[in-house]
């Protein structure tokens, strides 16, 4: 919702100012980027909605990122799937992928004996996939990606604030780029 | 951004579910709004944008509310319209109105005479007209609307939440009929 | 930090009132928690900070609540401890312990072949115990009492918040008070 | 509440860590400042309460800063006290404080006309002194320092902030002192 227009939109009232040529927005978002401190209202007014799937390791991490909205497939309500992360190089028939498998079929046998599912997900380890969807203003979503393209950042996190940048750049040209430029520097 | 149908996402990624019959989503979105304590969650995923023109003394209540995004008219950057709230019935020879009018006239004097625009607005009453852009999603906003519907709230902030109210609405019939039904209790 | 005393000053500082007699703080409180909508900022200035150990499955849920601060144990700076949660009943003997004790086992293995901790712990179930450290104001602990003390919450959540309960009615006994017999209506 | 104290615990529970020398927690506390992105979440547990007496258009901006919680008078439940602000050099005979003397002495006849409080505060303005509680915790107070000690800050506020940078420095030496140093770059 919104995209760089939205960002305009919520500077130029603060100023009553109006694009005097068509190189001026561009420069007002960049000049709003690159301040420091940064203006942050104005970029919260472009919003985001995300559907993502990832292993919950990954999830634990994303949701602890409070400026946004969340709903996520409920273990409590729902079966789980048989779906988990498989780092790469890992074979078929690795302990790790049995392991899983075992989970998966332990998880089953509990169901079937009467256990509920909210107690039974406790078998599942973290690396079974999880969905859920994000909303976000574009200010909260560049602190995420801040801190997730960061290179401490775990790399199974990272590929998805890769994604989300690219999309972002996409959707939204003149701010993505000056986040790029002013706020990862690259 | 969103709708009805977004609230419908948010709560049918949670269960999994899809709906069987026309009335479904519906009668979800009733269950969700019902129930005690309410599952404010799925509420956020439509979000509005708001262009608000209003007294500062209805900006100031309306900005405590702190789950929304705002950018407002700054007069730091800009002189000050002369524009302000006249109650009803009070009649253009009021001492009210001369009030208003010598405010204005003293801040245009203080301008001249180079004092900042953020120092010379100490003169200018509450009831000048600020103007502000709103972000909000739609469980924040039901939040304003309660608190602002009631019988309680000062009448020139409740005409604003009527207003709000008969857009919310048209954009989102069910959900807002629901808030309607469940929480107003009309 | 604070206490019933916050939550009465927070009040009477916006109606610039002093108590007149041994009651009046106490009538005070009942009928902010009390009125319809409910004033949520008095509550804020009363601020707890808990040190939690729980499953992660109820980590997962606790840390939906987004205002309120959390520090955790990382599993990406710190080996996990083979401390996990048994449901009351079930044997040392059971195929559930059994399998969290061969999770543990992989996990070793998995760090022992050189396994980041960060991709290791995919094999760690969600009833694997993680610890935290919750700081939150009384408003937000509230509203979480209310929606873990629930009967619909999973007991395993709900037994801290009966925990919590106990200590909130000994620190804050005329809020917490008020707010067993306004809002959970016991 | 908490102080730098508080700030240690959540970083060390995160690394389940211990300090090994003297030194070593000024030296955490210093890392997790300068690092980029900084870390946010072990400066939310240490929380401060401020009393806070300021001119309207001063508390109008401090409220735009969210994360965190208000107590203000209320100018519909109390009359407002005629006290406002002077700014240095202005003498008692200047239209600007016969203006100020001009909208109390119509705002009482207002009152005494029978005009609803919330109403007749339109007249008040913004020079006239208000007063709140403050509750916030050390990171969002950063962010306020950051902001409202920078040059480009108004001059009355940032009169506010330097007080309270002091007061900081002083409750919280080691982590005030980092972020001087590392944010501030004094």
């Amino acid at each position: 919702m919104g995209g760089d227009g939205a960002v305009v939109r919520g500077a130029r009232i603060c100023y009553q100012s109006a694009a005097r040529d068509p190189g001026a927005d561009e420069r007002l978002i960049g000049r709003l980027m690159h301040s420091t401190p940064r203006h942050n209202t104005v970029f919260e007014h472009a919003v985001f909605r995300w559907g993502v799937k990832c292993p919950i390791f990954v999830a634990r991490q994303w949701m602890r990122h409070r400026i946004a909205s969340y709903n996520e497939k409920s273990l409590r309500y729902c079966a789980a799937d048989r779906e988990y992360y498989v780092p790469e190089g890992v074979a078929a028939d690795d302990p790790y992928v049995a392991h899983m498998e075992a989970s998966f079929d332990l998880y089953e046998q509990l169901l079937a004996a009467g256990w509920k599912r909210e107690r039974a997900r406790g078998v599942l380890g973290a690396a079974v996939y999880t969905e859920f969807i994000w909303t976000v203003n574009a200010w909260s979503l560049m602190n995420w990606l801040e801190k997730r393209l960061d290179p401490h950042a775990q790399p199974e996190h990272r590929q998805y604030a890769d994604a989300a940048l690219a999309i972002y750049q996409q959707v939204m040209p003149i701010t993505a780029g000056a986040f790029v430029s002013s706020v990862l520097g690259r």
